[in-house]
């Protein structure tokens, strides 16, 4: 695929993950494609979650409102972490007040192999489609993020069927099952290098790998069970920036800047700007870390803080963010106080 | 109160606790009496939580259980963190399958500055009762460790209302109401301090404060409502020995070793045994750090990740124990591993 997409207007995002100088830092918001937006609300009512993510038209859409909306500087593609699983031959339906649950988890080791990495991409073309599309409806006012999520976190949906606080099964699968656990990784890894190479041809400018579960293994179970896979990613995209958020995982930072080969490293709200620094040396593009609920704050304290976040963080290297993403019930007006506070920033 | 207690035949915790010399680190579990223990889940068919927890008897018969059972070299007296705001005229009620919820949360300024903190040691003497009895009839085998919740922690329950993965609506008041948000924190703390008070004159020979929740919050959050008043608190314990757990504030580890007066700070499985002596430059007691899924894993590598994890906080100024509680699913045996390896280790 060879597409003639329309000019980028605003390369503040791109410039920032490649460490060029910017005259501000670039901002965007996780989930900002989300149910915090009253038109999404609307489009809710009449679609379901996976009429939603699997319509192109309905993607781009959503994916759009935000920009519409707030004007940040990236959109990111309206999907969900678990069309991989799906791809994978793993039922997941959205039950309503819960969230995610599996039809068919990993249960025992004849399961864990059963776990084959196959016409990912193809399976998953809607998406592609939906890329494309949103990259021609954008019109080059921002650039487009596409996403995966990585294999430990995929491991614990697949695993423990659910969501989870702890995760207790897929943990205990991992300490229980280590070759079929090591088998599901390598299958899942396989997986998301397909689904993110083909993204990237369909248009995705950047992406990023949510590991969102990083935080409840130890340091010892994280080098073993989740850097491994996510060096693997990182190291076989070599077209756009990969930016790595591994959520939780404070204590690999350093080792992310250095050996991971990601442009840029996702850093939630319980690391200090600080901290992040130091553990990565200035060495690479940082992004977050507001905090989601601090969007519920009244909107001169969301402007103190963000403010405070930049300077603490730099202007440079730096893109704007929050620590997680945006939760359903924060107002409209404190998410446009939080993204106009940055694109303000020194004026 | 002055009794007249069974002499302490083990005394190995509490040296540990002072920082010194032992021939092996002293071990125990958060949670030992819980629902993974058969003759626990005995009782719980006859009598409801609150009743466990209100009737000396009962919550003696409980604390000792995993003494007779595991034999690990302390007890901690049966209860609940929630009987402090209960005490402050929160009502909890247990809801299966949910968790702790509270009929009537505090939802606004006015039900924030309701909460006073008033002859909270009385309304809870059910639990000063359980103490005495209990160590009388642990008749000197471990030392008793009272317990009590910290402020932040409790607080996230009175707002919230029920257990969350963000307490997004606790979190959010503080946001929205700092000052009354600062009155509830003190209420609490002064109500902890009678409490944990009332628990040393009844016979608690160490007390643990357990603030679960300290891990959600920023740093710059926990240093202003979380920090300040677990010193406060442990300022004011003399009498005996003080553990401080704030789970998953590893950024905090430094400060509460050198500024808290604590004896002790629980560690979770997320710091590595040299990140936490490194940043407590080896000064303070540490305790921790299994993690509890871990007890999952077939017995040899429980022994095995047992013995590692003595080997790399060292046998001094250590006292053995899960990074967080013991999960209901763990069987019998796999704990009697965890503990055994500890009290074998070096024979």
């Amino acid at each position: 695929m060879s597409q003639n997409f329309p000019k980028l207007k605003n390369d503040l995002f791109l410039r920032a993950l490649k460490g060029e100088k910017v005259e501000r830092p670039p901002v965007w918001m996780m989930r900002q494609a989300g149910r915090y937006l009253p038109q999404y609300m609307e489009l809710r009512k009449k679609y379901s979650f996976f009429e939603r993510v699997e319509t192109p038209e309905l993607a781009c859409e959503i994916t759009i409102q935000p920009i519409d909306e707030l004007e940040p500087d990236a959109a990111i593609i309206f999907s969900d972490i678990l069309t991989v699983p799906q791809a994978l031959n793993i039922d997941v339906e959205l039950v309503p007040g819960k969230g995610p649950v599996m039809g068919n988890p990993i249960q025992n080791e004849d399961d864990a192999f059963a776990v084959i990495a196959e016409d990912v991409a193809e399976k998953l073309d809607h998406v592609m489609k939906a890329i494309t599309l949103t990259r021609m409806e954008l019109n080059g006012r921002v650039p487009l993020i596409g996403f995966a999520g990585a294999p430990w976190t995929l491991f614990c949906y697949m695993v423990q069927g659910e969501g989870s606080r702890n995760f207790d099964k897929a943990k205990a699968f991992l300490y229980q099952h280590p070759d079929a656990s090591r088998h599901v990784m390598k299958e899942l890894t396989k997986a998301t290098i397909d689904y993110l190479q083909a993204q990237i041809r369909a248009g995705a400018q950047t992406v990023q790998i949510f590991d969102s579960w990083a935080g409840i293994l130890s340091p010892d179970d994280f080098n073993e069970w989740a850097l491994p896979y996510l060096m693997e990613i990182t190291g076989a995209i070599k077209e756009v920036p990969v930016i790595l958020f591994a959520k939780g995982a404070w204590y690999a930072l350093e080792r992310l800047s250095f050996k991971s080969g990601a442009s840029a490293l996702g850093i939630d709200w319980v690391i200090s700007p600080e901290f992040a620094r130091e553990k990565t040396r200035n060495s690479i593009t940082l992004q977050g870390n507001f905090d989601p609920t601090q969007l519920l704050a009244p909107i001169p304290e969301i402007e103190k803080k963000a403010k405070r976040m930049i300077q603490r963080f730099g202007t440079q290297r730096y893109i704007a963010n929050l620590g997680h993403g945006i939760l359903p019930n924060i107002p409209v007006d404190h998410a446009r106080a939080f993204v106009d506070t940055v694109k303000n920033y020194g004026k």
